[in-house]
């Protein structure tokens, strides 16, 4: 009786129902969206977006450490920079976006935060399949801050795989425009996983070594840095690391990186707003170097937190 | 005193709402979300979900015509085998995603629609890197039937410019996984309403023609069809058009298809499970051949759908 019962219920038909309940969680924040301030459970965009359905969106994601924005300016710089090539229009200048990303960050209470603005084509009502009927949408918000490598990494310094991925080229997707397009970087992590590794380095379309996911890279030999010059992100950490190069009187480069020049290095460290510089002593199971943490990477990685406290470069956010 | 009221008013910190009030307005359609059947108002992603922030994701679209899904099977074949190269698993069979996409389509009351099925990597509670942590959300909808061309479009045949985008090659993004990497596209298709054009084709990275965004190109030249091979998406209106051609007996073969090719053709048209097979008989501004709908293209049309009320080909909705 009781499983005819169930069977019965089973083949009830369904109904639509007028209201999503979530069964996930998300973490603590606070997003931007429609003009609301909102938790991050409640920031979600609609499965018709163009910047779900085509990737069709560019962002930038700057960080808040120790309670201050570090380089706020260069992000809003290459925010509007991929706006204006993706020819998408939002309804705030930079001061404008400013006053959102504080509030968001203030809101959260978070002293040291994740915090992303992002735009994407959005849809028509009508699910028009020309883009230029499509509203555009604005959206910020902030989490606690990430990193790609946790305390223990940072220490002993990551380990390393390079996959065979290539990068998509330039020809297809410009890297100046900050984009969501990362399967080829998801592939690649999988394939590091496979290897035993922590993360993944995949290569440009010369077979050089280009980036991983979310962060550049870059070698140290005889004491001078390289790092890739085409097809990659234009990171505001390695731009970071240029400066201090440049303060410091360390010959840094962008140039060809080959896959023998990176496991021939004395040192490896990657780059990302999300951990800053990360130390990598392991590449495709053997050690760079000596495997430690090299003076040079140390030295560095001193100097970029040093920085975070420079006015030239940092600003209080603003919170009640 | 107003100026002063509203200047303390614009001061007001902000506050966190409970609850988005989204002002868009959405197609009518129904989706399938987290076990629950809902309009498309409520069909959402988080911000955070990787299937957003990391375009990673895969799907498939079938449409339904005449009450019937055309080819439900391929599609189902080709989503699944996406989730396997992805390494997603989703709570659902072959036969649980068809009971759904039914379902979707019955709810909607839509005789034409274009019904999706897609699975995003999702997201951690604690928004980790490791995509390995996250859930993946399988989701499903059905909208009104969309068409990349319209009605005159049809009858007159599309205008097409050829951009020199290039489609983010196999190396890369491996096209046998329908994804939503599609900037290149995007752009490709300003690039054509730049030059007047209404839709638009971009390139491989050998210089020869690859795609558009979300169709195949065909051309004919003395009686025989060709359509490029390699870095396509693999479509199922473009098998199905390999199918038909070995019904009736004419050529078709999958080779490198050149620019001068397609301008020197006989006929072109796209195909497309949104609008089946399109004419084109105008490429950046000169017309094809004699700039009017081909007699192959108009008989393949027809044959085309035609299978739409073959039971081999097509099957019925379970309307309630």
């Amino acid at each position: 009786m009781s499983h005819t019962a169930t069977t019965q219920d089973e083949k009830r038909p369904p109904v639509v129902d007028d209201r999503h309940v979530d069964p996930h969680s998300y973490p603590e924040g606070v997003a931007f969206l429609d003009g609301q301030y909102l938790p991050m459970s409640q920031a979600k965009i609609s499965v018709l977006d163009w910047g779900f359905l085509h990737s069709d969106a560019t962002y930038d994601t700057v960080h808040v450490w120790n309670g201050r924005f570090f380089r706020l300016d260069l992000h809003l710089e290459r925010f509007f920079g991929g706006l204006e090539k993706l020819r998408m229009t939002i309804p705030f200048d930079r001061d404008g976006v400013t006053e959102i990303l504080h509030n968001c960050v203030a809101l959260s209470g978070h002293r040291a935060a994740y915090v992303e603005m992002l735009c994407t084509r959005g849809a028509s009502p009508t699910f028009s399949r020309d883009p230029r009927q499509a509203v555009n949408r604005f959206m910020a918000f902030a989490v606690p801050f990430g990193s790609v490598a946790n305390a223990e990494q940072l220490r002993r310094g990551l380990r390393v795989a390079i996959s065979d991925k290539v990068r998509i080229p330039p020809a297809s997707i410009d890297p100046a425009i900050m984009n969501y397009h990362w399967l080829d970087l998801v592939r690649g992590l999988y394939d590091a996983y496979d290897r035993g590794a922590e993360t993944a380095l995949i290569l440009d379309f010369n077979g050089n070594v280009a980036e991983g996911p979310g962060f550049n890279v870059f070698c140290v030999r005889d004491g001078k840095l390289s790092t890739p010059s085409i097809g990659v992100l234009p990171g505001i950490t390695r731009r970071t690391v240029f400066d201090l190069c440049g303060e410091e009187g360390l010959a840094a480069a962008a140039t060809d990186v080959s896959v023998a020049a990176l496991r021939e290095a004395d040192e490896v460290f990657i780059t990302s707003t999300a951990g800053g510089i990360m130390p990598v002593t392991e590449i495709d199971g053997i050690q760079v170097a000596d495997g430690k943490v090299g003076p040079i990477t140390s030295r560095v990685m001193a100097l970029y937190w040093q920085k975070h406290d420079d006015p030239a470069c940092s600003s209080q956010v603003n919170y009640p």
